[in-house]
């Protein structure tokens, strides 16, 4: 059977939101499943001297416009948030928490959380507003919080952000296929066409 | 009539060369013509802190199989120069020299000169081989090399590249059109629907 990618994402970056939207039935039509990955793109910032896009001559004012345009072209609502970027410690421990006990439970938290910044202009960073998303699914609010607060999933979260590196992550989106990286929603074409024909 | 295309590029950008063997069928598909503009992206990275792609962690390795594949994905040939990035005087003096005198000819000594960089691995940041490049289509080499000498289109560049700071310009290529801004090879579906349907 096929492995299944990796999907690498920051909660903070609106091209990664957009991915996790698009990379499930992407790699379904393909007979493949996803595994998610958020990390903290700061730390891999560190590493390659990247900044945040608000942070960047000209390229911030593109950023602002091309973020909602993509938004309009892949055909998900994107309001933009009115704090951003942010922190992605909460969404991130959460998530990996939920991913322990049910990995698909987990992606429709992390898409219920990705929606609450992006759409319903939710900081997410906010442990109290994670645990509040989460509970619309459910999930009891203090366990959430627990996890949050919790040193293993604190560790969980810093390894999972030093093996992307290792792996050569510097972006978010980033998706590995058998080895081979994809960086950016952009990428999404090149992906469907290695997974439909192979390596070209 | 509709107004052209600004084509912004870099003659060391290996997008700007993809982005440059498309935009004009591209362009030519909604009955638009495109102004090319070759700029200096190093003067632009002293504005926006940005670096040559193989100057940058982890981004470099990933780039460097971009590009390749990226070419194979839009069937554009392209083997990696020797020396790279390079210095972009020449061949853009070149240019606009040409382009003075017949802007659709300028436009095939840029792709000329664009193909004997990524293609047959020739240094153009030579005046001597961008004048060598330039014979083949039938110019005169003295007077490519008088207008790579020339102070006229030396500040012509300097203005071109300016004017792009000016305009938000960051990367290579990136399209201007009608006030709206294209950055990279793979915005360009998004450009054609822009063109196609109009602002969305």
């Amino acid at each position: 059977m096929s492995q299944p990618l990796d999907f690498w994402f920051d909660f903070s970056s609106p091209y990664g939101y957009i991915g996790a939207e698009k990379i499930g039935a992407l790699a379904g039509r393909h007979g493949r499943d996803v595994t998610w990955h958020p990390i903290l793109l700061g730390a891999v910032f560190k590493v390659t001297g990247g900044q945040p896009l608000p942070m960047i001559p000209l390229k911030k004012d593109y950023a602002r416009k091309d973020i909602e345009r993509s938004a309009r072209y892949y055909g998900i609502p994107l309001n933009p948030p009115s704090k951003f970027p942010i922190a992605g410690q909460a969404p991130s421990r959460a998530f990996y928490w939920a991913a322990e006990q049910d990995t698909a439970a987990a992606k429709q938290l992390a898409l219920a959380l990705y929606r609450a910044f992006f759409v319903d202009d939710k900081d997410i960073s906010s442990p109290e507003i994670t645990a509040e998303v989460a509970a619309t699914l459910g999930y009891a609010r203090e366990d959430i919080l627990a996890a949050i607060g919790s040193g293993a999933l604190k560790e969980r979260l810093r390894r999972e952000t030093e093996e992307a590196i290792a792996l050569g992550v510097f972006g978010s989106p980033y998706v590995i296929v058998d080895g081979e990286p994809f960086w950016g929603v952009d990428r999404l074409d090149q992906l469907e066409r290695w997974l439909a024909q192979g390596p070209f």
